[in-house]
């Protein structure tokens, strides 16, 4: 492999108690204030959000002697106890993250520290286990299931482990279409690394312009390019990981029976085992052409059959992303289309890259046809492509509106997708609704395979009483609903220490021990994000 | 999913000292006898090898305690101490095991135990595990790694779990394309149940006609249409697996973030860690169309180029092969072709099934015609499909007329092609004419992926000394250089006994650890498998 060597500017920072650019925040469309009363019903106006000076935040508990342990290892700029850089690494952003970021008091890390490579990363660990300081790996911090929350578990103490310096290109092979990047790599600085060499990863989740490469990885992640890319997981060939007990440095081979792949042991390991360092990925030529055409289907049940064709008869689109018929009617309020013809039925967006275009959008658009599908041009695809990773900007302006507004998604069968869908949407329906709420419900398919695809679910609420509450029980409901009837209990947004209590019902007591006796071996002390994935009380 | 319980016939047993059906079993194709001495130089005559019933082996190490307490769990006929069965499972089908079996003393289990379902293979483990008796789980018995080597470990005997009894269709689901089979079906029996539904499973490994579901996953096997249906790591969506210490059933969805993928922890665990009972995969409905083509390059190199286009532009033929020149103009020979135009070059054999024949075959063609590949018909690629699950019974053959041949593979990035081929080819070389043999090496790649493609080697040579102890140090010469070359230890036949000294050196100290951890919370008597992955020292 050619030496690269790539490095990016620094980052920008994300509105600290929002989602992405400061600047970009904005008001509710007009569209959208005028529809949500008649969605919801009455909107209750929100508490003032607390600024971020007025923060009040525990002391840092490292002792002098942990700051200057982790100061021998990454200097003196790089252990970061400010209470900004606390209060910023506090949390990810799902909907209760944010509402924590409204209230006055608030849990944080004791402090940031910064590595600078791999072998700063693994002297930090080495240093906080022997300190007996927890340790919580961040990337872009866009987790959406807590698994960025500052628990110390039994220590002392715990860091937030920011791996924003490990960026760049560490190593191109543009004849087999591999790179080798650092974990802390951006979506669009990884893009514009590869870029500048002609190539593209194409991993695009709605995350994308803060999540970093490491993330995608730890999480297993899915993004919007998933019909013609696969997901994260299928796009990395090789990983490098720094633990508490040593190294490892994994996947030499396109394809292996060298004993189980253990890359698979630590893609999802969400930081309980080891803090991902270098990714190797697949990648490809920047494609030339692009293609967009969006479809209407009389009902989500006659559209999700003509996936499960494009699915099953392969080849086909770089993206494709179903709407219900809630989610059709409401995206469309977004762009001032209400009352036009699309606002009915269930609408398919498509997008086709790279080579073959015309033979794989015909044998795609074939099926999608057969299926009862009727062709609407570009308009609704260009509207998605423009806004595709802007939904968090909205939700935040909901909030402030006072509309409480979530996602969570799944996974199952094509079988078994019309019952998974109906028993989340009664449990999001019926737990809303006893609180008082009025909720909507908007669901979407966006990552499909031969057997089975994703449910993406939407809701917003103008919830009566404290929101955080409220949500705890409805998701704890939705979570029982989605593993009753045979959903995963995350397609893409990881475990965290939201969906821990649940995965033990997914994977089975003899799983849990698995990943334990893994995190016995490699995290002894048990420093490693505790809490995260499976109960700190397991890894005992 | 509807429920289906198709069960089979009885199977049919292997020539118990070679490959496959006593009644195929062959002279040598009489234009290789005469290509033989041309190629090798002169013949040893091999030594008579042993009949069955002259075979001499130890009593069976089993008490009369151990052997009630089996047949309590599987029935009085279903624990086999016979001279036969024990013979019969005392190892797989590489050459050397093969050799084994010419020889009068030889090593077995000391019984063979039949359980009839999931539930007694754990109960069969629970005993084993009380009573310290090791167990080799045992599918098709076609492992050429030493897989099935009858090594007790630090316990007082072994037993072979023969899984025959455990076949079926036990559940389909034709909307999602997804099939449950008992991991002891082989894969003509699995191809059979599904055909009766119109679904093809499509896993043909050369292996294919007695190996088992079960052992396709504990092995991570790859079949010859994995250009067009992925390996079968690829193909698994579920897994139901026995520990001695609990069960566990993974893979309630298509895709997931529901912490590391544990599914893959068992694909390619080889029964170290538990036993497969019940596999779930993705299935397709039966091609209706084939259409062949073979083609000729000029040489190996530009052949693999053209590979390479082939699989980084995606969506191609279903079966790709590339013999080198070596073997090209060998595979000739045995048709009787030699002299003829083909036998020069570098032969490519592409075989396309399923939808969009035209289209998929156009594209393909138009990247291996731009490569240098010149169309030769149907003629060689419909000699390959005729012969595809051959080879092994030529090999017994070549082993009666005194000529060793032995296969063995591994897999790299495309860039890292060129090196690891002339490595490999260099230590087989050097290693037999270093025992006075003059070897013929011959390579084919035979599963592409965009990153990189398999290298399969076969070897010839008339060994003068022991093959056996020649053999070996030849192979850890090439293991060594498969390792120093940046090469997989095995790309589809997996770890057995015979790579297990190499693995550490792939998947580093850590990785060994973390296989370690897990068989010791799941195994901790260590009965399953002792010596197969990793070393037995490694697991205490």
């Amino acid at each position: 492999m050619s030496q690269e060597n790539g490095r990016v500017a620094a980052r920008s920072e994300m509105r600290w108690n929002g989602w992405g650019d400061p600047a970009k925040a904005d008001d509710l469309p007009r569209a959208v204030r005028a529809l949500l009363p008649l969605l919801l019903g009455r909107i209750r106006k929100p508490a003032t959000p607390v600024e971020l000076g007025d923060v009040l935040l525990a002391a840092s508990a490292l002792t002098p002697d942990d700051i200057v342990a982790f100061t021998v290892v990454v200097g003196k700029d790089r252990v970061d106890v400010s209470d900004e850089a606390r209060i910023r690494h506090a949390g990810g952003r799902s909907t209760p993250d944010l509402l924590r970021r409204r209230l006055v008091r608030q849990v944080t890390p004791d402090a940031i520290v910064l590595p600078a490579d791999h072998d700063e990363v693994a002297a930090v660990l080495s240093v906080a286990a022997d300190r007996g300081v927890a340790v919580i790996p961040f990337g872009g911090g866009t987790s959406v299931v807590g698994a960025l929350d500052p628990q110390r578990g039994r220590h002392h103490a715990v860091i937030s482990l920011d791996l924003r310096r490990l960026t760049g290109l560490l190593r191109l092979d543009d004849v087999s279409g591999e790179a080798v990047l650092a974990a802390g790599t951006t979506g669009p600085d990884a893009e514009a690394l590869l870029s500048a060499h002609g190539f593209e990863l194409g991993h695009y989740p709605q995350s994308f312009r803060y999540a970093t490469i490491g993330g995608f990885a730890a999480a297993r992640s899915s993004g919007q390019n998933s019909a013609g890319h696969g997901r994260f997981d299928t796009m990395v060939t090789g990983i490098r990981v720094a633990t508490p007990t040593g190294d490892i440095d994994l996947g030499r081979s396109p394809g292996s029976a060298a004993g189980p792949d253990l890359v698979r042991v630590f893609l999802g390991s969400e930081g309980i085992f080891g803090v991902i360092t270098e990714v190797r990925v697949r990648i490809h030529p920047i494609p030339r052409e692009r293609v967009l055409e969006s479809w209407t289907f009389p009902d989500f049940a006659s559209a999700a059959d003509a996936l499960r064709a494009v699915a099953q008869h392969g080849g086909g689109p770089t993206v494709i992303r179903l709407s219900d018929e809630a989610e059709t009617a409401v995206s469309l309020a977004q762009v001032g289309r209400i009352g036009k013809a699309l606002s009915k039925g269930a609408a398919v967006v498509t997008v086709y890259e790279g080579g073959g275009i015309v033979e794989r959008r015909a044998r795609a658009s074939a099926l999608l046809a057969a299926a009862g599908g009727v062709s609407s041009g570009e308009g609704a695809a260009e509207d998605w492509l423009d806004g595709r990773f802007d939904g968090p900007y909205l939700r935040d302006a909901l909030l402030d509106a006072g509309v409480f507004c979530e996602t969570l998604e799944t996974a199952t069968t094509w079988a078994n997708i019309p019952t998974l869908k109906a028993a989340v949407t009664t449990a999001l329906r019926d737990g809303l609704s006893d609180s008082g709420a009025k909720p909507y419900v908007m669901c979407h398919v966006s990552h499909i395979y031969p057997t089975g695809a994703s449910l993406y679910f939407t809701v917003l609420a103008s919830i009566r009483s404290d929101p955080m509450e409220v949500w705890a029980q409805v998701k704890a409901r939705v979570n029982d609903a989605i593993i009753a009837n045979g959903g995963t209990i995350s397609h893409h947004h990881a475990v965290g220490r939201d969906h821990a209590p649940w995965l033990e019902q997914e994977i089975g007591e003899t799983g849990v021990r698995i990943l334990a006796a893994i995190k016995r071996e490699l995290d002894p002390t048990g420093i490693l994000n505790p809490g995260a994935v499976i109960s700190a009380d397991r890894t005992r």
